[in-house]
């Protein structure tokens, strides 16, 4: 990390010390909602404190009763820019919220409406550590061990130190099956995503962002739970389908969902975490870090699709080109 | 109601009127899961005191750590026999919480894990009021009442026995429309759903259900919030997407959605629950129980296309018919 983001950091994990958190609220839209999932997933596992992801626009024009001077919010943003999340940051502080924003472009509207802005590095060329989503987890250990002492705390940290690295060996043990993927669904008009526990966010986003948004490639994400109740009876041999297996409690999901999609389907991809390399990760901790390597992973099957297909991941049709 | 109903629901809210419940868990699946989401919404808007919505299995395995002897878990399975739904109801049993479980059979596992179980009726010559949507809101604000006095409880319930009648009404009112929307997607492979606040769940099994397991249609649901961030590169002239625009405060985030959609895909079908003839609900009532009755028409668009197609909406290819 940098000087300004530890500086960061340590003001707003002291902020949460002295504040009476009575539950938290994850707000912000797409991509940056996505990374917000498993940080829910972490608290639901280590504390009894409520909390909940909204995107931001729900957020603010629900404005639900339990948001007030007791509440956290935490919010993000790219580029600092989006107007719903500045919106719902300043509602918060509004409601006497106490607020806690991520961002890559620090001069922006989002940092003049936080109380807290952290700001993290993008691009190949930095610390994927401290990403958006290494900054994450920084502050959701940060805000547990603030709340009540969380042994987990300094593994977390360390962890996150060791993601650039984690994520580089990961990466290149998946690259021949990445170009694979590209190549044999370059001509998909439709891909499936499945997950659940803490990499359901990543089946999101890769359906939204990286197919729907990056590949204009039709998607849904389908929770590998749900997929019983209604979903697999779309289920089809030439239907593909790409299933991310996690390595957390809810991993019983996606096995079943796994297996019966196998059997239906001749067209399906997996991705499983516990065949991700993670020695540099203690192992009690894998549950949740797991769902970041698979995040760095599988954004190199969307690389390899984008390629194949022609179709570079930075081309919008209607985004940065139109007022909406 | 029929006197057991009576008999269930009185006992299930004064269980709650005596019970400290710092926490309320939401928990089913498929169609029954996504009933619970205006549950969860109403609950963000009428009180403090955080809700959760959960697909069964995720519940269980996650088990989040909020979940205990101060906890109200309300679970729901049509035939009582969802494995997911029992033991999910039976681990909140086990962990202390009060458990309120609805189902149409009640001779079942379900009544047998719950304490509290609440009947409700089915098919075309019972009353609507008394199936799972309306027994459901019974229970909703009867639980609100009973943790604070609700001064919208009485018209609420009034509102519950309506139900019937304004379904009727307002599916004659759309008839014509749904018909023309069966004829005009008979063919197509994909319809894709968006709606947001108290009409997300009807979008979500909308897709899930209606689309996916009963008609093999591809079909995703997507937040109207949510569609700027991703979604919207999908679309184009030729890809068709059902609008359900509600009558609450989220109700801007679908006219966004529908302005712009409208723009670019030729294919759209709208169902605005403004249009909805809510004359025997109370008006500051209608962002609640228009989501009933937008359930209740969209259903019949389901029935026309599955009449367009030849396909029933009870034939299956998996559930029923093996193990899985």
């Amino acid at each position: 990390m940098n000087q300004n983001q530890v500086r960061e950091l340590n003001a707003a994990i002291e902020a949460v010390k002295g504040y009476p958190v009575e539950n938290v609220y994850f707000v912000a839209c797409g991509g940056s909602k996505a990374i917000f999932d498993p940080a829910q997933y972490i608290f639901d596992r280590e504390t009894t404190i409520p909390s909940f992801v909204y995107t931001a626009n729900e957020f603010v024009h629900r404005c639900p009763k339990g948001l007030g001077e007791k509440s956290l919010v935490i919010t993000c943003s790219h580029s600092g820019n989006t107007p719903e999340t500045v919106r719902a940051t300043a509602l918060a502080g509004e409601k006497g919220a106490l607020t806690i924003s991520f961002a890559f472009k620090t001069e922006s509207p989002l940092w003049e409406a936080t109380k807290h802005g952290v700001s993290y590095e993008w691009g190949p060329d930095t610390d994927a550590g401290n990403h958006n989503n290494g900054m994450l987890f920084r502050v959701v250990f940060g805000v547990l061990n603030a709340l009540q002492p969380c042994e987990k705390y300094e593994r977390a940290i360390k962890a996150s130190d060791s993601l650039h690295e984690v994520f580089r060996v990961n990466k290149e043990k998946f690259a021949a099956r990445a170009n694979a993927f590209g190549s044999t669904y370059k001509r998909a008009p439709l891909i499936y995503t499945m997950s659940s526990g803490p990499c359901y966010g990543v089946a999101y986003s890769f359906a939204i962002c990286l197919l729907q948004e990056m590949q204009w490639v039709h998607s849904a994400a389908i929770h590998s739970g749900e997929y019983f109740h209604g979903p697999f009876e779309v289920t089809d041999y030439d239907v593909p389908f790409m299933v991310l297996k996690n390595v957390g409690p809810t991993r019983p999901l996606d096995d079943r969902a796994e297996a019966f999609v196998t059997k239906y389907s001749k067209e399906v991809t997996l991705i499983d975490c516990a065949e991700f390399d993670m020695h540099l990760i203690p192992e009690d901790l894998h549950e949740y870090f797991a769902v970041l390597v698979l995040g760095a992973v599988i954004r190199t099957y969307a690389d390899a699709l984008a390629d194949h297909r022609g179709h570079p991941l930075s081309v919008r049709r209607y985004m940065w080109r139109m007022e909406y």
